[in-house]
């Protein structure tokens, strides 16, 4: 199993005064490389007749490490630790996002346009008809993303405060990668009712609402409802947005090995939010035959197993074979892996029992369902949710286009189809003579993604009729 | 009476296509004189053979009138309107507010920083200390601009979605004069039960609370229960904004007038919403006697009138010499008048009774209580609500430096301390010496302002020990 490289998400800065003779700068380093630090940068802040202040920017792995080498520098003689800042910390003082007028207002005139007396003649005519409001206010743009912070990454239920620097990230992403002005929402009660009842309120100056952070199984419950009784777009992106990009991939994956969908068996690992929502997705794709496995073993109808009614649902629509027993018999033949589960559980065997060509998916974060490279050994194509590896699937790839396209035709929701769509789009980007066993799915930073994505999803919003406007309009 | 004055907030763009003979423009711009249009610029827009396409912008007193003019340049022969556009409109195209990063997200690294994997060590900060979140978030600077849409601006109860253009001009200016970044939240309902429920739900991403045009009497309580549920600043600027520029205008008069405020008589026509707050911050402010006027005549506690529980209440702090009757009886004798009623109330006689250097703010919309020019003949201090006489009060002048002042020290809450320590701090951005019977009060875009009124506020929430924060910590 390879360790978790130091990332630049764990990079300090540590400002240390060093008395000024030969030698100083390598006793540092030293100290540094024997504690495990990769030093990056080493910069001089003042030089005077006896000091030298230096900056010393050195990556971790994790904050205990970082507080370990500190304190091995600290000690040697000579040497004075001033200052350590933290890189992540520094990039979030004072929050991630800020809310600028798109209009400018330098003097009077410029008030009487956009506020009082000018924006009465706006406020009647949007009275006159609401419609008015997707085009003379933000709703035309704007998004909600919101969260009980019930659910915070896979950190747990963290709470409505500390979910707020994830929801500014993503709107922050939002914004970067589909030009949408989105804004966190974080609420303080985790009652699915109040969620509910609380984004309903607030829906009139929102375009959109991404749910986002929320824990299974309310979240199912809690989308639905608000999907019913809104009439702009609503996705829980735990659940929907990782499922489009497991299905973009998994059709590059198929292509690349010559298979079609509706011949797969895919065995799915985990019947949690994204695994319910990766199942219910690749069953509207048309794969012929899922086996749903969690911690207790496949998923079936017949036996009595402790499932919630979202468990059943799957129980009742997978496992048409009627297999039992463990994920190892599970996978046995089975032409796909998708893990969303735990950390390795995938044996070396397991994956040769595997149908030739095998595709696997070890999603589970931050150590997939079976390293990397191991998988790579035995299975023809392996996706993780790592960076450090090739095929991230990672859910940037598909939000941001997913909303842009529904945005564009003011679609009154998001449905199955607009997101098998988006996952075709995705997929797309990726010509069929680029694909590769590394490379079947593109970037975040591909900047063809998202106008690929917003067409295919606007496209299906029109076929279906859920479309309100033109592109643009 | 003046006639309200063609204002930009109606100016029309009107593109016509003329045919290229002498003398056409001539009779365009006679057309538009005749019918009482301003022109202001004229473009030429193309050139062909035969014909000319010029846009000209005119000021107009209202849709009507610019309906009218358009009209009068169809029917002239040789001359094609092909299109009128309208300013106000064309700013508020797509919405007036944009929410984008404070940090980039241009590749990997960045996205490792500001999302996952970094983010998680913010969030877990947090969930140790929720404190941290005012230096993590933008909760350190974040506002919401909450309306239900009862009572927007004077237009009535127009609902959510036609009040969205207000709350958005608000933010701008939010943003414009005391760099906050403001959000606007419209409300689907207007019960206030639901008002109250929903904003403390979406409180935890918000550094305070700006509550709008929500109508009377129950902003009151809304405002009241918030400011107890919240430990955030909670204000509704339709009572307290105009209050405390009401109190810094009359401070500075009183000055200029050399008269002291324990010593004079006030009358407030109108209790309403501003009138309610604008008589209990003089009562606050010291103020000898105050004489509350409504559509029935002076307020009075040994009366039975029809009063709301608030209005008792001011009936029960007011009119301590026992007045009764008219609006003419009241102003017999007083020092000052304060109308935020209804237009066109005082007659020249009703001033001329007033006591000497009769201090007189017709603050009605968009028609004073009185003509100003009328006014100026016989009182010393006229100031008005509107933009074209001198003296505006205009809220913009108080809220954002009371906001900015309470998010500098973290405010627990604005008391009734910090908004007459605003109202102080408004008044001393004009100078004794700069004091004039046509400038008591600054103009919105004077850059004194805000810090004036900001510091002031930080200075009195810690006086009162609601400050948790030192400024900028």
């Amino acid at each position: 199993m390879t360790t978790p490289s130091p990332g630049i998400a764990y990079t300090i800065t540590i400002r240390c005064q060093i008395e000024n003779r030969p030698g100083m700068l390598g006793s540092i380093a030293t100290a540094i490389g024997d504690s495990g630090g990769d030093i990056g940068a080493i910069d001089i802040v003042r030089v005077d007749r006896n000091h030298i202040t230096r900056d010393i920017t050195v990556r971790v792995q994790d904050e205990l490490h970082g507080d370990r080498i500190v304190r091995r520098i600290s000690v040697l003689p000579g040497v004075t630790v001033t200052n350590v800042s933290d890189r992540v910390f520094l990039m979030h003082q004072g929050g991630k996002l800020t809310v600028h007028g798109r209009v400018q207002v330098k003097n009077r005139d410029d008030l009487s346009l956009i506020y009082t007396p000018g924006v009465a003649r706006v406020c009647r005519a949007i009275a006159r008809d609401e419609e008015n409001a997707f085009s003379l206010t933000i709703k035309k743009n704007s998004l909600a993303v919101v969260s009980d912070g019930s659910a915070v990454l896979g950190l747990g239920n963290l709470g409505a405060a500390a979910a707020i620097p994830v929801m500014e990230g993503k709107a922050v992403l939002f914004k970067e990668l589909a030009d949408i002005d989105a804004f966190p929402i974080c609420l303080k009660s985790q009652d699915p009712d109040v969620i509910v009842a609380t984004v309903e309120q607030i829906a009139p100056v929102f375009g959109a609402i991404n749910l986002e952070d929320i824990a299974a199984p309310k979240c199912f419950a809690i989308e639905e409802q608000l999907v019913e009784q809104l009439d702009i777009p609503v996705m829980h992106d735990d659940q929907h947005g990782t499922a489009v990009v497991v299905l973009a991939g998994l059709r590059n994956a198929a292509t690349l090995v010559g298979k079609r969908l509706d011949q797969m068996r895919v065995v799915v690992s985990g019947a949690g939010v994204a695994g319910t929502a990766i199942i219910f997705n690749l069953l509207n794709a048309g794969i012929a035959e899922i086996t749903a496995v969690d911690r207790n073993g496949i998923l079936n109808a017949t036996e009595d197993q402790d499932l919630t009614p979202i468990q059943r649902q799957i129980a009742e629509r997978t496992n048409r074979e009627g297999r039992r027993g463990s994920l190892a018999d599970a996978l046995v033949g089975a032409d796909v892996f998708i893990g969303v589960s735990t950390g390795n559980i995938l044996t070396p065997d397991m994956v040769r029992a595997m149908a030739r060509d095998a595709i696997v998916f070890a999603l589970a974060n931050p150590v997939p369902e079976g390293d990397p490279e191991m998988l790579a050994q035995h299975a023809r194509v392996v996706a993780t949710g790592r960076s450090d590896s090739p095929n991230q699937i990672n859910n940037a790839l598909s939000f941001p286009g997913i909303f842009r396209g529904a945005l564009d035709v003011r679609a009154a929701r998001i449905t199955q189809r607009m997101r098998l769509a988006a996952a075709e789009g995705l997929a797309g980007v990726i010509g069929k003579d680029e694909l590769t066993e590394e490379y079947i799915v593109p970037s975040v930073f591909n900047r063809d993604i998202v106008p690929a994505i917003a067409a295919a999803v606007a496209r299906a919003a029109r076929a279906e009729g859920v479309a309100r406007a033109e592109i643009g309009g």
